[in-house]
């Protein structure tokens, strides 16, 4: 008897398959599935609500750093495409290619017609196209800096799909800029990639390490890509936002040139950077416990659920109803952290209320509430907070809980950063010093983890960890300043990365 | 010098060319241009704004009502298309076709490659890709009423595109809901074509004449299709919104069944809705003048451009950029229409003034301030008000301006919506009773308006219209109720309807 397993809502759990433990928390939370259309995935309303609020809160960042929102088109002709070497070369494998812009009927079957002169791509990123854009519109330095931002679906073919984490169709921000010089582009480029950082740690509570890639790694045709890297509960490495400092790269290809002050025609200096709906998966990842989904409340669809106990008796069920319904309205007059708003619902559903608690259970709702008879004559909450085990129930007097709804959603974002913070502390070893212990860590079941170790910034020391499944991450911003041995090849080196296996 | 044309900012005038004042108004407001992609637009920065103000409202309106949002694939198969007879007949012949997955260089050449299996439509809409979700969704009647939503671009192919009326690819949202009775689903279908002409009349401050549309002219598979219909200001009528009642023929496309309370198995009853950045489209034909846009307050990006005059004085522009900035900040620290906060911007790009105001006038903002040494010195502010002559300027104490800010802003609002319900009203004939006497009427020059009048509901007097460039855009919610002579054939008729050019 007490070797009998805990229940729990989610089978597999993470230890006994990770991997099968994510699939089952997103279907189980009513997330996302995948199409039927290769790679495609549904994102179904809880997820696409995470996702609104992900937006609602990034894009209110993107807009106050300056930027400004526009569309461009899904198609991009291959004349474009070409233009950048590198670019194409790095997307050239991915690419959904559109030939034909109708349907003819034939011998009983649907066949494309009307082949196009020359076909068009759907998007993978739309550097190309915003770019033929701004050379028409940037004459003079006066034009100077152009900040846009948009959000879009993208394409890239995926051979080996998973839900959120690599999906053929994805949604995303790209921010596209134009700068008169390197220092105001690289600048950008850094502060966007603040803006991540901070917006990834204070609303979905993973905290992330900052750095830049290595030459390998690079967005296809930057001279420096800045990302964020988080860790997942099974210590792999999942990149959450990256920043692009472009150069004149793509203002060359696309000929965005500019009269400076001195009245010479200039090539001007770009920045791209992006985040993508990955961040779900990210989320799933890292806060997600054995019974289902944990959504930080800053970024939860709905904060509370109140689900009714009802019984065989109208009288009752009436009061029952008349209390949920007032303590629902009085929440959603509430707010947390300042200014967000308490999303409280009353799920008057016709499922039975078991089902209905588990259901919000494994959807990671912050709260919920079951109110039965008792509750409504003792003026009393039962209270589920997702942060504490899923069994656990706390007993409160309706008033308290209503004036402290607040607080505990604000301890409920706070738990699940402090656990992310303490994971990423606990597994980031700094101990590793040569490619034998390198190897054998890594090389352990489950949990593994990050090394951050000295790196000669060799393009065959980095092959040679990439052979094993490993990859450096970053070049962290944040730097020791010591001098010590490539932990690969034994070499003296003095830059830090971060080596770990990857989403 | 009687005969002196006045002076405007956009060029031709409507009288000169309305199509190409349409044309000149989009550009010179910076809100959109044709990209190199065939069909496609690059939505810029101020008509985006314009974009993203309806998708908030309205997104508002579409929760209140009770939906949620969800994203569903790009990529339709062809298997699923097939399935409705109607719908893959009315979209056969605008759909892009995507036969390949990757490209290689060939030759110094990009080449499509990786055929797929079978090729996948770029969605035109999302009816059938929706409805293989749903089958698999519902199970019982608990499950049901389904209500979702989708923000998302499609694309038909066009053949005569026409920036934000008619384009190869535009935004837009689709509604789709599922119901267990015929009922349901007609209310529905009603409830948000309600939701969109209170939508339209009170933020994008256009009248319009909510009806059904006649057969021939119903969305590809629909039971009803129900339109509202805008006049714009040459005459003509531009569809706004449309709401469909599908009745079972979605459902048993994409077997959409569920279990009834008696146990047994039923197909399900379907709705879709949308708008899209047509809308737009109908924003610009309904206010704009010879000056260029003018933009209802309630969706205006911003409110209020304020304008430094600066001199060649440090000293006195200094006092000015400050005196500008207070007011700025007052402002934006203001309301109107109840909650709307006002957005003010303090305009200090390195551009001419005169040509920052003209800019911002042209952009159809609802107010421009420009503050000069004098105004500086007597507290005042000169007031451009875009619902008056675009010269005509009032000078105000600048608490004065402030304090009634929130007020002109309304009575811009109110202006629009009561010159476009002047206009509809002027030029929807009643007096129309015959066959000689429509054609008369629109074969002349210029506004030729809406005719309200009798139709026999014969599919040959609607073909007969039809091949005269005029089309039945509506049978009025609104019937009058009376009886006469159909205005084709002159046969007894009961049935109003809006007959006229359109968009």
């Amino acid at each position: 008897m007490g070797n009998k397993k805990a229940r729990t809502a989610i089978s597999p759990t993470r230890e006994e398959d990770y991997s099968g433990w994510y699939q089952s928390v997103v279907r189980e939370a009513d997330m996302a599935e995948m199409s039927h259309v290769r790679g495609c995935m549904v994102i179904k309303p809880w997820g696409y609500g995470i996702w609104e609020n992900m937006q609602r809160e990034l894009d209110r960042r993107i807009k106050a750093t300056g930027h400004e929102n526009a569309y461009f088109p899904l198609f991009i002709p291959l004349s474009y495409i070409e233009k950048e070497a590198a670019h194409v070369e790095g997307f050239a494998k991915e690419m959904a290619v559109v030939t034909h812009h109708r349907l003819v009927s034939k011998d009983g079957e649907l066949k494309p017609a009307g082949e196009l002169e020359s076909p068009l791509v759907v998007r993978p990123t739309s550097e190309t196209i915003i770019g033929a854009s701004f050379a028409n519109w940037i004459q003079s330095y006066k034009d100077l800096p152009v900040l846009i931002n948009q959000w879009a679906n993208v394409v890239r073919w995926e051979m080996r799909p998973r839900v959120f984490l690599r999906t053929t169709e994805f949604l995303w921000q790209e921010g596209h800029t134009v700068h008169a010089t390197h220092e105001e582009a690289v600048e950008e480029t850094e502060k966007m990639f603040k803006v991540y950082q901070d917006f990834v740690e204070e609303f979905l509570a993973i905290p992330v390490i900052p750095g830049e890639k290595s030459e390998s790694e690079r967005f296809p045709g930057a001279i420096q890509t800045f990302t964020i890297e988080a860790m997942m509960q099974d210590g792999k490495a999942l990149q959450s936002g990256t920043s692009h400092y472009l150069g004149q790269n793509f203002a060359k290809a696309s000929k965005i040139q500019f009269a400076a002050e001195s009245g010479e025609l200039e090539y001007a200096y770009t920045t791209s950077w992006g985040v993508s709906t990955r961040l779900i998966g990210a989320l799933i990842m890292s806060h997600s416990d054995d019974d289902g989904l944990r959504v930080p409340p800053r970024i939860a669809p709905w904060h509370i659920a109140i689900v009714p106990i009802l019984r065989n008796d109208e009288e009752v069920n009436a009061k029952i109803e008349a209390y949920c319904k007032e303590i629902t309205a009085e929440l959603n007059k509430s707010y947390f952290a300042g200014n967000q708003p308490i999303m409280a619902k009353y799920d008057d559903r016709q499922y039975k209320p078991v089902n209905k608690k588990w259901g919000w259970i494994k959807k990671g709702i912050p709260i919920v509430l079951e109110i039965g008879p008792r509750d409504v004559e003792n003026g009393s909450v039962s209270v589920l907070a997702r942060d504490k085990n899923a069994r656990e129930y706390e007993n409160m007097p309706r008033d308290e809980f209503v004036t402290g709804a607040s607080a505990i959603l604000e301890r409920i974002q706070k738990s699940y950063y402090d656990a992310a913070v303490a994971r990423l502390n606990e597994h980031t070893h700094t101990d590793i010093h040569d490619y034998k212990s390198l190897l054998k860590l890594f090389s352990k079941k489950g949990m593994t983890g990050f090394v951050n170790a000295k790196w000669c910034e060799s393009i065959e020391c980095e092959d040679k960890v990439t052979s094993k499944k490993l990859t450096i991450r970053c070049l962290p911003i944040e730097q020791s300043g010591t001098e010590g041995h490539c932990v690969v090849c034994g070499a003296e080196a003095k830059m830090d990365a971060i080596f770990a296996m990857a989403y």
